[in-house]
């Protein structure tokens, strides 16, 4: 057993402490902030959260950590990234505000065929040195677990380079990373000449990618970008069906821009997250309420993209959808390096509570990877993952729109860089 | 003459070069971008914009400052915030999320009136220890001049101690700072039972305040919260054309909420500048093109405050109004501390093209506080106010949200802290 660690003198503890399982409705409005409390780490983990006078006794020779007066948080959970890519595509955004949409982008061969040929280019060292400083500035902000995406590669050779460079970054940082395959993230655009060439490369993913991917253990999840336009249901059941088979946990990226009964899917196969739904119907978001899926949003994305639209948020709680939160960090949609910003996002677009924001950002953005029972809460026993925010009240956390107020963030209850 | 300091190996200078005025219509489109460019500054100004080798060879003791491949920039120049006050107000973020909206929250004692309370209980020494950390962190993110309202005193002596706190940080900061006297930013809790006692407060501000401040140099310019339920048009003409009596510069709060003819009585005014604007009318867009207006878009308060609609910046800028960015930097509606992410908020939800949007943040921004002349350009002559952003091109900085880019600001040829 390694000394403990106490963490003293915080304003606030944040804790999201309850069961290690994706929170619903009012369960969400909790987020069990405690004043005056100490939080003792040993082993990676959150042993103790109690008075700092009872810790202090317990723990007499632990290291000391002084919060001066701060809000410690569980790390947030950033359960939707697309983080490997090459260039950034700027060019792209005042394109969009002069009048071009993501589809007209995408049918000219930019957005995301942009960052395809880019990608395929660069060699996995190059990704690897690019993705580093990324991930460091988006956990800066207060991130301590980050899934990470593949899905700019579309080749087998291309994905798996894009699944080995978050193994790597795995094996450096000390961030908790899961990986997805997003394989089906777009139909390649030499795969876009026939019907005939468009299914073959959905069997690729099916019989090629997906058995590989899982037998190398590349991969946590595997997640399908089912839209109008791009994958349909069926194509979008067949490849999460193989999935499944092999091993794999489910998410699907759905009704994006349209509801094409993406959360349908997604409730059908009770996949772990269903994500963006801006256009979600309400037949939809009663079949996420039956599945337990996770409805993961991503305000950010609509904010960059000028769309006024947000997804209904207060539907799917009250509908008793767990919701999660995350940045959808990409390229082209979403270059968005700050989860505090998804936090204002959600309290002033999608009109949460500041309660319910910081469950989403946390336990249940765990819940959204499988992993609500090993982070997300400051609770005896889970990962001792926190992030220290200088501030007094929670509250500010939204508050202070586009600030950087994060001072220190720890996983495993090392401090990362 | 004092020794030069070149700003060296920049993959980018974003010069804004042009005529020392607002920039109109196709103006704002051209931000002056050069590449393989020094720029030399002496004795607190730009002496010169040209080739590297050139200026090496002209400036030979000159000081050095690599710029790594960043991309330089005018330091941003914010032309509307309310940076005094005292404790941020961070649980009606998410009162309004609930339902209420602003005019509700005022009704209620709470909104202005809060902060109006809070900063009549604090000492002039307690405000500066609070803006100064706060003025800080926006400089941070590239801004190099910052105006600063008064606002939440609404008495003779709560508005000078707020203005004398500008004046302090003045003497303190790097910074330029603008002092405006805001004493009608609100009708006082104590002036509100009958006509009266509202009309005894505006004779207030006409006769003893703005004739105080003016004799004492408190403030370059007046401004006025016009809107329905708040000062009407009358009220603020009086108030405005008191002020130019006493050599004030003019600005004025118009059409936030409701077309209520600001723009229109900004224009007859010929004001400086008319800010907000975000339900300003065809009419209000005209008359100020005609008067050579400057507005001022404050997009980061519509999101934080959840509006869908922002100010019809491209109608603006199709009429001929000169469009300047700015924070709006407040407790209430816009606790907004990067000046990048107003950036960002201009192309995605404004439509502006990236020059437009570092033109309206730069020289229009100046122009907007009478300063076109002096600060806002990278130019001979022109104060010598730059930013630097790891970036390689110019169109990262609004592109990158919620990123934190700016690496240092130097104002009058200084280094900020």
């Amino acid at each position: 057993m390694s000394a403990a660690t106490l963490f003293l003198n915080a304003s606030e503890v944040v804790t999201c402490a309850g069961p290690g399982r994706a929170r619903v409705g009012r369960e969400m409005a909790d987020a069990a902030v405690r004043s005056g409390v100490a939080v003792a780490v040993q082993d990676g983990l959150i042993a103790a959260v109690g008075d700092e006078r009872e810790l202090r006794a317990r723990y007499r020779k632990a290291a000391e950590v002084d919060c001066a007066q701060g809000v410690l948080t569980p790390a947030f959970v950033d359960s939707h990234t697309h983080a490997i890519f090459g260039a950034p595509r700027a060019a792209e955004h005042e394109l969009r505000a002069s009048g071009l949409d993501y589809m007209e982008i995408a049918r000219r061969g930019g957005g995301i065929h942009a960052s395809v040929r880019d990608l395929r280019a660069r060699s996995e060292d190059a990704l690897y040195e690019l993705a580093l400083p990324r991930l460091l500035a988006l956990s800066a902000t207060g991130v301590g677990t980050v899934e990470v995406k593949s899905g700019y590669g579309l080749t087998l050779e291309d994905e798996v380079k894009s699944l080995r460079v978050v193994a790597r970054l795995q094996a450096t940082l000390p961030l908790r990373l899961v990986p997805t395959f997003l394989g089906a993230h777009e139909i390649p655009l030499e795969h876009r000449g026939s019907s005939a060439s468009r299914r073959e490369y959905v069997e690729q993913v099916v019989h090629d990618m997906i058995p590989l991917v899982a037998r190398e253990g590349l991969a946590q999840f595997c997640d399908v970008f089912c839209e109008t336009g791009v994958y349909s249901v069926e194509e979008s059941r067949a490849i999460l069906t193989a999935a499944r088979q092999h091993g794999l946990g489910l998410k699907l990226h759905a009704d994006e821009l349209t509801a094409c009964g993406g959360a349908e899917l997604a409730a059908e196969l009770r996949a772990t997250s269903a994500d963006h739904l801006a256009a979600v119907s309400d037949d939809g978001v009663r079949a996420l309420a039956g599945a337990g899926t996770v409805a993961t949003l991503l305000p950010a994305t609509m904010l960059f993209l000028g769309k006024a639209r947000q997804a209904p948020a207060r539907a799917l709680i009250d509908a008793g959808v767990p919701l999660a939160l995350a940045t959808d960090f990409n390229p082209g949609t979403s270059p968005t390096l700050s989860f505090p910003l998804v936090l204002t996002l959600a309290v002033s677009q999608l009109r949460l509570s500041v309660a319910e924001a910081l469950v989403a950002g946390t336990v249940n953005g765990a819940a959204a990877l499988g992993l609500a029972h090993e982070t997300g809460q400051l609770a005896p026993g889970f990962s001792a993952d926190l992030a220290l925010f200088h501030a007094r009240d929670h509250r500010e956390l939204p508050y202070w729109l586009g600030a950087r107020l994060c001072e220190r963030v720890w996983i495993r209850g090392k401090p990362c860089p």
